[in-house]
């Protein structure tokens, strides 16, 4: 009987190279097909909702596999956490509709950026936050994110050797939240997302943080479709996939990392 | 010129077996004396205000060591930080009095345990915190915490094979804190602690929040003096030596983990 499964994926990217199946490479994805293998005894493909890079994590990924099985949703989630690492844990296991699709049918995400804004680093946070020493403008940063908000054609912020045809997207929200332990979290939701645009983004709102480049350079940035214009990447060992959305959903807390 | 120098210190207990130097084996204070002498060009030693054992973390561990250096703080700060892992962080160093010793001074510590208390594991937390899926009572662990204040014998908390002559120690606080993120941590300062001692507790704390034993129970194997009436020791991961403390303090909030 062919089913089609719905799977809520948490995941440390910091030993993974990303999420996309690699040959000879440690992958989310790929560790994920060779659990399926070795339970279902058949080559099952996994469609993620979209490819985190190496060193990402994610709360939330949200992936399908569509597979004739009589086995159950909950017995795929027990069998996965047990033959996948500790860094990969299927959180959720149901049964989708038999037209669901991971990628397709998301209609946004949230990501979040941890910095940690800190004289010294942090041996216990090093894995999950940008550290950055010198003093951030937060006032600024909070200022220039607002410019994101809306629809833009966010090119600038798109990663070279990536071109998509189109690069239009729309963003919903973008903010920062400081904690009283030198956190400082960027969250910003849209309907889809550029390839390194989040982290693009956080370089730029970093050096507006550092006094280097003034909030409405981000607006002039974003008119300009050059990536040249905006700042080097920001490191992936800060950003998180925090939520898939699948429709109209209210913004709810999720936990925070 | 002999000086005095003071350390507090940040790390990751995960890959390391503990604080205490072992030949042949990665710890804390290893690390640190290797450093050192990189540094100085000849044997140095570190005495920490006490061991943590393999996979205990600290946020604020102490240390000291004596040297005849032109070398100032900053420089054993910048310079230990480049030379170590970053999995173990200076986070202070500064000149302290000749006589300062960090265990001979240590007047009290503080140590959180973190628990998370969901029905599933969590990938980024799991270096940091014991997974418990049961559901806790958070009231009765709470109930039975209050019976750790005071000056009491613990000698029933203490680790099997470690006996020191004195086992009477005196807990200013001890208590629980939920977040709304499934994480319990229990806090608890003392003026000192015996090996297990925290752990040996919150595996009896886990039993009584899980219904097998009751709250008062605590009062009983307190009394007993008996390590065979305890639960079972905690895992390492979930603890956290946030602080020592030299001479009264007023309780800050630290930053949590």
């Amino acid at each position: 009987m062919l089913k089609n499964f719905k799977l809520r994926i948490e995941y440390d990217g910091t030993d993974c190279h990303g999420w996309q199946r690699q040959a000879g490479r440690r992958t989310i994805q790929g560790d994920i097909e060779t659990a399926l293998r070795t339970m279902t005894g058949r080559p099952v493909t996994v469609i993620g909702s979209g490819r985190t890079d190496a060193g990402v994590h994610a709360l939330g990924q949200i992936a399908h596999f569509r597979c004739d099985t009589h086995l159950a949703a909950p017995v795929f989630l027990k069998g996965l956490n047990s033959l996948l690492g500790q860094d990969i844990v299927i959180r959720e296991a149901e049964e989708a509709d038999a037209d669901f699709h991971a990628r397709f049918d998301a209609t946004g995400k949230i990501y979040h950026y941890r910095i940690l804004n800190d004289p010294m680093p942090s041996a216990i946070h090093r894995r999950y936050a940008w550290h950055i020493s010198a003093p951030l403008h937060d006032d600024a940063m909070t200022e220039a994110a607002r410019f994101l908000a809306g629809t833009h054609d966010f090119k600038a912020f798109e990663g070279a050797g990536s071109p998509r045809p189109h690069t239009v997207r729309r963003v919903g929200m973008a903010d920062f939240i400081r904690d009283p332990h030198g956190f400082l979290t960027f969250r910003i939701q849209a309907d889809g997302f550029l390839r390194y645009m989040v982290r693009n983004i956080v370089g730029t709102l970093v050096e507006i943080g550092r006094g280097k480049r003034m909030p409405e350079d981000l607006k002039t940035i974003l008119a300009s479709c050059d990536r040249k214009q905006a700042a080097p990447t920001a490191p992936p060992h800060g950003l998180f996939l925090i939520r898939v959305q699948y429709g109209p959903e209210e913004m709810e807390t999720t936990r925070l990392i």
